[in-house]
C-alpha cells in the first residue's frame, strides 16, 4: 500500500516506520508545515516532502493517508481525502464535535473507503488478549471497570498544542481519556449516564483541564470509573474489570507505561488468592497491530477495529462528560446517532 | 484501663486481644446476645460474659467501653455509655444518622469524655508516614486522591447483618467506603462536591449496592475518586494521593489485603521514574496503634485521631453520596455542623 | 495431647500458642533455665514452669515434648525424652553431629516413638502446594535448584548463643541453610556433591560464618545452589526449582519475610512470558501445619514429613559443605547411613 | 567514524542501526558469509555488503570495525584489523584461550589502537548507576553478590553455532556468564577462587552446558555466587550486591527481560524494610551508551570500559571455572598476567 502522512509530529515518528519496515507498503509523502523535514524525521529513509497536504491527499500514487495533525484539522483533512478516495486513519480524538464526527462518517460512507480512528490501545496485546477470554466468557457479566491513565507533563506543557484549546479537542480528559472511554464501550456497551468533574492542578498557565474524572454507567447496569492525568509524575495505565466470575487489569503500555501485562483471576471464595500474568516484554507493539488491521479491513472491505463509528462514540461520551460537568448534573446520554452501530 | 466490650464479633476478636495483651489493661467483660460466648472467642482468657449491654455499661469497675455492635446501635450503645461516664471507642461507621450522629457528639461534650471512632485506617503505619511526611510538605498541595478499596464477598453475604438495611449503615459505600472518605478529608481537608453511582452487581439477593463509586471535590479545589466493592474477588486497598510535588501511595493492610506498603514519589521532569517503597511487613498493627491513641487522648484530655466529629462527618458525606445518586447530580455539601471542627 | 516445652526463647513463643489455641491439645509445662518464666511468655494462659528439663521429660501426664533449647542440648533432651517414651519434636538442626544424629534416631527406633525435626518450612502452604505439583510431575525432571535464604542480623547478634560455637550447630550456613538444604532433598533427592565457601562479612566478632554459599549436585545429576546470609539487609526467602517441562518460585514466608508466594510457569518457547501466582496472604501458618501434622504421624504410628531421617541427612550435608569449604574441594557425599531411608 | 561490522548476524542488526543513527557515524561495510545481505538486514539503509573480511579491515577509508562472528573467529580477524590500524569493538567473550587473549591485547598495544571487549552490561543505566553509587561508598565494603542470568532457549538450539564447541568459547556459562564474571571483577575486584558445577539439563544434544553454576571468591574475602541458564523459560537477570552498609540489586535489562530496575537499599536495623526503586523503562539503552563509550576512549586515547584486559581477565576466569569443574576442587586463580592491570 502506497502511504503518505499528514503531520510530521511524535505520532507520524511512530507510526511511519510501521510502513517503512513494512514490505508491502511504500511510504509516499510526509506533509508538514515547514519547507524541510524537521530534524530527527527518518533521515536515513527515502520518502517525499512537502507543506501541502491539499495536494498530498489528491496525488494519484497513494492509497491511504495517515492523519496525525492536531485534532482541529482531522475532519477536514480526512474529509478532503476520503472524497479523494483514500483510506484514512485518523488519529484519535476523531474530531472535536459531533457534527465533524458525522460529516466524517459520512464521507467514508460515501466514498465507501475505510475510516479508522487511531484507538491504537485496543491493538495492545494485553487488551486484545482480554478481549479474546472477555469474549469467550471468562468474566461473566461485567459489573464495574476502573481506568487510571495518567502521565507526567512536560514543564512548557502550556505553550504545546496540546494546551491550546483552538487545536485541541479538550483537556487531559478528552485528549488521554478518549482510549479508556473508548475500552469502556468496547467491554461494557452503550453508555448512558455520565458525572465528571475537572481541574487544573498544576499546569496553571492553561485553560484546559489537567486532570478529569469521570463515573459512567452502562445500559446493563454496570459502572465504569475514570481518571486521566496529566499530574501522574510516573506514568501509569491500568485498565480494569471485574465481573461475576472473574477479573481482569491490563497495566502498563510497554516504553515509558512499563512492561504491559495481563493480569487474570476468578471469582473463587474458597482458595487463595491468585492470578494468572501475561507479560508482554519489549516494544510496544501496538502500532504495528493497528497499522495490519486497517490493511486488514481495507482488504476486507469492513470496518476495522476502533471504527469511524467507534470514534463518533467516543466524542458524544467527552463531549456529555463535559457537560456533565458544567451542568454539576449525571448527563442522560442520546442516541441521537444518524448511523447504524455496528 | 478496665475495659468491657458491647458485641461478640469480628470486630470484638480483633480488638480484645490488645487488652488482653496489655501490661495496663483489664478486659472486664464482653456482652453479647448468647447466654454463653461463642466458640473460639479468647477461651484461654478470664473475662466475665453477659447479654445485658444496660447494665454492662453502668458498672462502676469499667473506664471504657468498645462498642462493636452492627450500627444500628451504636448511637444508644455509646450515649448510654458516655452518660454513664465511660469513655468509648466505637465502630465505624460511627452511625447511621446525622441526628444521630449529633445526639452522640452532644453525649461526649456533656459527660466530658473521649468518644472516638472506630478508624482504624488512620493508625496504619503506611497512614501515619505518609501523614507525617504531607504535613512537612512533601507531597505539596494536593491536586487529586484515589481509593480503591474491595473485598472478595462470602456465599451467603446476604444473611449477613451487614446486608440487612435494618441494621447496617448502607451498602458497600457506607460499610468499608467510610474509611475512604474520612481519609479524603484528613488529606483534602472539607469535601464540597459529591457525585455518585451504586449497584448490586452480584449479591443480588440483597438490597444494599455492593459497589459504589463516587467522586468528590474538596473546598481547595482537588479531587477524590473512591471505589468501594465487594465484588473485588482478590482484597485491594489501594489509598493514592498526588500533590503538585510528589505522590504516595499506601497499598495494602496486612492481613487479608497483603503487606502494607507505603510508595513514594516526586515529580521530577528529569530524572528516570523512581519509587521510595516503605514496607510494613507482618501483622495488622493498626489495632494496637489505635488503642494506644485512644488511651493517649484520655490521659490528655483531648481529642483522639479519628473523632467523634470526623465520624459525623464520614456520616455527613456518605449520606449527601447517597443523595447524589438518588438525584442524579452534584450534591453541595453544606456546613451545618452544629459542633466546632477541630 | 498433653505438651511440655523444653526451652522457653524465641521458638517456643511461636509453637506453643499453636498448643494453647488447639481444642484436642493441652499445654503442661514450659522448662526454662530461670526460675520463673519471662516477661510476655503466655501471660493470661495457665501452664506450669520450671527449670528442671530431667523431670520435665520423665512426667507421666505428659504425652510429647517440644525441644526448643539451642543445638548443643538437642540430643541428650530428646533422646532422654524418647528413653521416657514421649514422641518429640525437635527444633531443626536436628543437632551437631553424625554420632548425636544416629543416636537420636536409634532411640527414637528404640522407644517406637516419633522423632520429628523442626523444618517446619515442608509445611508453608506455598512449599507444600509446589511439591503436590511437582509430585504431579508439572515441572518434568528437575534441571536445577536455587535457594536464596538472608536475614537483616541484630547489633549485638555476637552475643546471643546463636553465635556461640559451643551452643549452636554452625554458622548461618548451618542454621538457616539446614530449611534450603532439606528442601533440595526433598525436591531433588540424594545429593551426592558438594562444594561451599563461607564468610564473616559483617560480624566481625564471631568465630561462625554470618554467609555462606553453596552449591550441590544430586545422583540423578540436577544441580542447586545456595546462599544463607545473616548480613541479607532485607529478609528474603526464595526457593526457585526449574525443571525440563516448568519452574515454580517460592518467595517469602509470611511476616518479616513478606507474603508468602508461589509462581508457577510451564516452558513454552512460543508464548509470551506467564506465571500463575498463588498468594498465601496473612501470618505464618507452618507452625500450625507442621504440629497437626506431628500429631497425625503419632496417630498414624508413621514416620512424619520432615522425619528424623530428614534431619539426620541434613545434618551430614551440612557438615560435607564445612568439609569441603575447609579442604577447598568438591566433597563426594558418602551414603554411609545405617539406617533404612525413607 | 567511520565504520565496518565483520559478521550479519543478531549482534550486528542491534549494533548497526546505532551506527547509522548517529550523526558522527558512517556505516561502510557488512561483511558475511554470503554473496548478498540476509533479508530484513537494515533494508532502507545504504552500506556496502561484501564476504570478504580480510580486505574489509584493510580499508583506508574505514576508522574502525566491530567484530560480531561466533568467538573462534574474534582474535583472527581483531588482530589483523588493529594490525591494519582500526580500532576494534570485539563481542563478548573476548576469546577461546589466554593465548588469543594476550596476543589480541599485545595487537592493541603495538597498534596504539582502542580494543573494546563487548561488555554492554556494563553499560546498562542501572548497572553505571549502580556503579557510580559504589565509588562513592554508599554500599560500603562488598560482602556478597549473586548473579542468576538466565533465558530460554530455542527449539533447535543444538544447531545453532553457539552450540558448536568449535565455534562457541564454552557453553552457558561461557557465552552469558562472562558478562557475570565481568561484574563481578568490576565490583569486588580480582577473584582469586573458583569452584564450579555444570550440567547439561535439557538441550541434551549438544555436548556444551545449559546450565552452569558457580562460586568466586575475591582477594578481599568477598564471594559471589552465579547461576546462568539456557533453561530459565523466562527470561531473568538479577544481579545483587550486598555491602556492609547497604545493598543494590539490578533486575532486567529491558526488552526480553523486563523493564531495567535498580533497587536500592542501607541496612538499617531499626526501620521498616524500605528500597528506593529507579527504573529505566523504554528500551535497552546499553548499545547506545556503550558505543558513546567506545569513540570517547578512542578520542581520548585512553582503556574504555570494558577493556581487553577486562576481555582477558573473564577469559581467565571462565576457563578458571571450567578447570574447577574437571578437577572437582577449588581452582586457585594466579595472576599470570603479564600485562599491566588497570
Amino acid at each position: 500500500m502506497r502511504v503518505s502522512f499528514v503531520g510530521a509530529g511524535l505520532q507520524t515518528r511512530r507510526r511511519a516506520p510501521i510502513v517503512v519496515q513494512s514490505e508491502d507498503d511504500e511510504l509516499i509523502e510526509i506533509v508538514g508545515t515547514e519547507t524541510a523535514p524537521p530534524k530527527g524525521l527518518l533521515e536515513q529513509v527515502r520518502y517525499q516532502w512537502s507543506n501541502n497536504w491539499k495536494s498530498a491527499v489528491q496525488r494519484s500514487d497513494v492509497d491511504a493517508i495517515v492523519v496525525c495533525t492536531p485534532p482541529h484539522l482531522h475532519a477536514e483533512i480526512t474529509i478532503a481525502a476520503l472524497d479523494a478516495g483514500k483510506h484514512v486513519l485518523c488519529e484519535k480524538p476523531l474530531c472535536r464535535s459531533m457534527q465533524e464526527a458525522e460529516a466524517m462518517v459520512a464521507a467514508a460512507r460515501k466514498a465507501n473507503r475505510v475510516l479508522k480512528c487511531g484507538f491504537n490501545h485496543r491493538h495492545h496485546p494485553a487488551i486484545l488478549e482480554a478481549r479474546k477470554r472477555f469474549e469467550r466468557g471468562d468474566f461473566g457479566r461485567p459489573i464495574v471497570a476502573r481506568c487510571r491513565y495518567g502521565i507526567c507533563g512536560r514543564p512548557g506543557y502550556e505553550n504545546e498544542w496540546r494546551a491550546d484549546p483552538n487545536r485541541a479537542a479538550g483537556g487531559q480528559l478528552a485528549e488521554q481519556g478518549t482510549h479508556a472511554v473508548d475500552l469502556f464501550r468496547w467491554f461494557l456497551g452503550d453508555l448512558v449516564e455520565v458525572s465528571c468533574m475537572t481541574s487544573i492542578g498544576y499546569f496553571s498557565k492553561q485553560s484546559l483541564e489537567d486532570n478529569g474524572v469521570a463515573l459512567f454507567r452502562s445500559a446493563a447496569g454496570a459502572m465504569a470509573m475514570l481518571h486521566s492525568s496529566l499530574t501522574q509524575w510516573k506514568n501509569l495505565f491500568s485498565f480494569e474489570l471485574i465481573g461475576e466470575d472473574g477479573y481482569f487489569e491490563v497495566e502498563g503500555l510497554g516504553a515509558s507505561y512499563g512492561t504491559e501485562r495481563l493480569i487474570l483471576g476468578k471469582r473463587d471464595f474458597n482458595a487463595p488468592f491468585q492470578d494468572h500474568i501475561i507479560e508482554y516484554r519489549g516494544g510496544d507493539s501496538s502500532w504495528q497491530s493497528e497499522w495490519r488491521e486497517f490493511k486488514q479491513a481495507i482488504a476486507g472491505n469492513r470496518k476495522p477495529l476502533g471504527s469511524d463509528l467507534d470514534g463518533l462514540e467516543a466524542v458524544r461520551l467527552t463531549l456529555a462528560a463535559y457537560q456533565a460537568e458544567q451542568s454539576k448534573s449525571v448527563v442522560q446520554i442520546g442516541s441521537g446517532l444518524q448511523y447504524t452501530r455496528q
